[in-house]
């Protein structure tokens, strides 16, 4: 049992030093899944890393039994090299850095059925483990839910600077999501802001704009609750398609209305950031 | 420590009791969040009711931290009673019987922040000590991935019938809902078939479809993992709203593309079922 804790005791130390050497720290939060959570978690890394942060940004996807960053960010398959200090992460666009169970799984179909507990343990090996080095951000993709990985993220990071939660504008949407600022809000952590996914859609062909999953939930949940909001994304068909490929759409279509309503979003965390730093 | 284990063996007995009155217990199931599966249950249960079986069948949201099922049926801020043979469910239209961790919460933004082993208790509650009475269908919707919730139901439900795995037709999402399969082989239910939900928009004005999350996907599972195919449903911004109002939209819509495809799967769950009872 001493033995036991003294482990722990040593890990804790580790999951410090590491974390002593990133200077943001930054989870995103939904309450519901399939908000679009980790395409907005691999886009605002991207778009961090794009203004002038190469090599300083790295991504923990902390979804243990749906993991989809690496996917998304084109780095699959890739084949991590452990060393003395610990597991190297794998590497994006960039030179971001990526950490997810995807590269610790032998096929695509093979699931994880892991109780709560063993998640919580594969969860502080990232972050213990794991040569994260020296970062300007680490961006912590959750899984959906207010649940065990979402309890032990905020629980194990010390010194989280900031959760921005992710909704989709629908009521039933809004009722989740609320669950998750509160859950934020009792864990002591500051929370960024709420940014409304999936906001409208404009047909290519004609131009009209249809409200698929309705408009405007992520500002009423800023205003009922008082909270920050940060933008809306609006349904642009290539973002899956560039997320299928691999190549995050943020660069790839950086002309079109969605890329740069994230590139405003990503000023608006910056301000944030700096706003904390002189507070 | 003995009385511990009375008390489960009894709760056993309560729960074997229960379900052996349900003639049909079938599980809906994604790998990944989002994918609209609780919008499916919830459709698939109003349908199954609407062929002539008023007050036969039930639904269990089993998703204990983010429960949306009430919202989507229209059964919200119902006060359940109890009686000596236990909690009665909400009732919503067609007579369905609805029991959620949401009747259970004071307020829309009160978080469940539960470990793995408390959600398992509720559920294992959720089937022991809730008066389901006779049924011809229980659907249970799960929560998101492949943890703790998914396999106590899994473990703890006698006799399933069949699980349906919901997809949408992303690659990003393939990969984690062919995990789902392999689950649910892993503990020996029979799969129903997967069915591919959000697939094409059609745009009201001018008719042009897009492939918002691509399509096809669902049947690529299908044809790689060697199990059934159900069909697919297409985006259609009135099931969103009609979610939103809890009027179910099968009933509502009845005459749209995608009612009819749902009632085309509901035809074949209901030929699975024939045939494994005739096997």
């Amino acid at each position: 049992m001493q033995n036991r804790s003294k482990a722990m005791n040593e890990q804790e130390r580790r999951i410090n030093a590491w974390m002593a050497k990133i200077k943001h720290k930054i989870v995103v939060l939904s309450g519901k899944g399939g908000v679009g959570k980790s395409t907005v978690a691999t886009n605002l890394a991207v778009a961090l890393a794009w203004k002038g942060r190469s090599n300083l940004v790295g991504i923990l996807d902390a979804d243990i039994t749906g993991p989809s960053i690496p996917k998304m960010i084109g780095a699959r398959k890739q084949q991590l090299e452990a060393g003395p200090p610990g597991i190297f992460p794998a590497t994006g666009p960039l030179g971001i850095k990526i950490i997810s169970m995807d590269f610790f799984l032998q096929a695509d179909e093979t699931p994880i059925i892991w109780r709560g507990p063993l998640k919580s343990v594969a969860i502080r090996q990232f972050l213990a483990d794991v040569v994260w080095g020296e970062l300007d951000f680490l961006l912590i993709d959750l899984p959906p839910g207010t649940g065990d990985e979402a309890l032990s993220i905020m629980q194990i990071i010390p010194n989280i600077d900031g959760v921005i939660i992710v909704t989709i504008p629908s009521e039933v949407s809004q009722i989740v999501v609320k669950k998750a600022v509160t859950f934020t809000q009792k864990l002591n952590a500051p929370i960024i802001g709420i940014l409304e996914n999936m906001s409208g859609f404009v047909c290519p062909k004609c131009g009209a704009e249809t409200d698929i999953f309705r408009v405007g939930g992520g500002q009423k949940i800023s205003d009922d609750l008082n909270v920050p909001f940060l933008g809306r994304i609006p349904i642009d068909p290539r973002i899956c398609e560039d997320s299928d490929q691999g190549s995050p759409f943020i660069t790839k279509h950086s002309d079109s209305p969605a890329a740069k309503e994230f590139m405003k979003i990503v000023d608006k965390i910056e301000d944030f950031l700096k706003k904390e730093e002189t507070d």
